[in-house]
């Protein structure tokens, strides 16, 4: 199994992406290939022991930094090692690529260079968010800043199917994202895409969900635009780290709670496990013809290893022939007996 | 001083609501009349101990549900206990006007009894949140759901305004919630908005903020769409909860732990304490020509005291005069020095 790694992507690149890629290498046993500027990666591998590990350089000149405008950047850089990663998945010398590198940029180099499955419009983020009972997924969480009613539907379909093939739910409830629960609040986007969403046959859609009810497990798919989705996500995330630190704050106030906190650290500490989102790795960009997944931005090691899982795990799950099957079943139905509600 | 209090509205109403106003009298002294169907709150009166406080019922025979089409509503309930509220304020019976009802029926009943400040386009829902420097104040968090780049310029104006009229904040820092901090990143909204807020001499604007810098403290005005600011809000609070509950299954797990959680109880308190948003009490519903206060939908007794004491403070401070002072000066700006990026 050979996963590709943009080593040039990402706010803590190259040092945190090649250092998560020698672990990953030794923890899954599988090949990482680096791709990008060929001495800083070398000058990076020197600092580890990557004796026995399957490391090969592929190199690429250019890098595309965070702030570039992404399609014209992926247009310019053509020896990007996010070109270039892409390239290698699309000619299946990768069975992934992974990266931490400008969203955008994956999203348009993806496009570009490994294609979209038949019929999707807009390739869509797919991240977990843990529940109380289990995992709700979320899609987009950062792809597509605007997007139609049509894209929702289409993110709804794909998710089903990702929820369905790939977590083995059976039937995935679908509900939209909005600013209240009931039929007919929310934006334009919200209420437009919700007409369409009920007249979706191959999808079980349940309705809104205001984010307070992601927790309690209501909903096992969650579709909402890539600004909203990604604000949400970002929001979790940042409240969960602005809470350990209003903890930790109070605590060191009180030198009996202090020593209660170190009866307690054990249990504090699967709370950080539970709550670090470097554990959940990457997003898979759902939608490309081949396995393309995307690492949070200020990824650490820890999170580009677990990065590195999930494209293992998609890769042995068979993710893509799934999601790939999953659409040419829908397509067939529609030749079969046109139905114009489904549009792609 | 006169507060109205609309006795119907909310997921907890009549009986929270009026056990909240019980308080709120006996705490804050104030009078706090309470609008709706009489029998109703009067039942819901002899539940408490009201000697000596001023709790004059004002009848509203009809009541606007939390899901029916807010517009519609109040045009179809002219006795309803939102519109008695806002008619109340426009005549200045009442000083201030609180509902925990359906946020969009307050906004069209606001719009149409109360009216807006002179040159104002949309009102907006203004909240604080908490910062680990103080705090930072977000507009609009939840009253229109679809807006254009000019109600954002708006928004900006009216924000700075408040901080530095109500908070104290000499020159507030604006910035845009988007899902990137560098410029150019955000939807379409954002981006067009980033052009405005730009060239708007007023404000000082200092770019796009991603969720995740709010806590910090890099902003003191925080501006974006009602849909996107409420997702932001309820998001926040969400994994607040959340997080507690992980926290209390976690150490339930250890008897060591539960006793290291007993000996940091104090501490643990103040943690509930800074992170309930029942002491929030309310946001004002800034832009129109009265004030009005819009609590939280699941409002219990404890958020409706502080949605009071909102509009107690807002009374006292002159948030009002400030506000319309505010926006009076830089109309005469415009008459006085034409001037086409201020679209107000």
């Amino acid at each position: 199994m050979n996963i590709a790694l943009d080593a040039m992507g990402g706010d803590h690149a190259p040092e945190a992406i090649v250092a998560g890629a020698v672990e990953a290498a030794r923890i899954y046993g599988v090949t990482v290939s680096l791709v990008g500027q060929p001495n800083v990666i070398e000058a990076e591998l020197k600092k580890h022991d990557t004796k026995g590990l399957n490391l090969p350089i592929v190199p690429a000149s250019q890098v595309i930094a965070m702030d570039e405008k992404p399609a014209a950047a992926v247009r310019a850089k053509p020896d990007s090692s996010m070109v270039v990663g892409c390239k290698m998945v699309k000619r299946n010398e990768a069975q992934a690529f992974v990266s931490a590198g400008n969203t955008g940029g994956v999203l348009a180099a993806g496009i570009l260079h490994v294609g979209r499955i038949k019929g999707i419009l807009r390739p869509a983020l797919i991240g977990p968010f843990p529940t109380l009972r289990g995992v709700c997924l979320i899609l987009d969480i950062g792809a597509n800043a605007d997007v139609r009613p049509e894209h929702i539907q289409q993110f709804a379909i794909m998710g089903s199917i990702y929820a369905r093939e790939v977590i083995g739910i059976e039937k995935p409830r679908v509900r939209i994202l909005s600013n209240g629960e009931e039929a007919g609040k929310g934006n334009q986007l919200v209420i437009e895409s919700y007409k369409l969403l009920e007249q979706t046959p191959s999808i079980l859609f349940e309705g809104n969900i205001e984010s307070k009810e992601i927790p309690t497990g209501l909903a096992d798919v969650v579709v909402t635009d890539g600004f909203t989705g990604n604000i949400f996500v970002k929001t979790a995330e940042t409240t969960a780290r602005l809470m350990t630190q209003v903890i930790t704050e109070e605590i060191k106030k009180s030198p009996l709670a202090m020593l209660g906190a170190l009866l307690a650290r054990r249990s504090l500490q699967r709370v950080r496990e539970r709550m670090d989102d470097s554990h959940y790795g990457g997003a898979v960009l759902l939608g490309l013809s081949s396995l393309v997944i995307v690492a949070h931005g200020r990824s650490n090691a820890l999170a580009i290893r677990h990065a590195i899982r999930v494209a293992k795990q998609a890769i042995e799950q068979d993710v893509l022939t799934k999601i790939q099957r999953g659409i040419a079943a829908l397509e067939s139905q529609k030749a079969a007996v046109p139905d114009e509600s489904i549009s792609i």
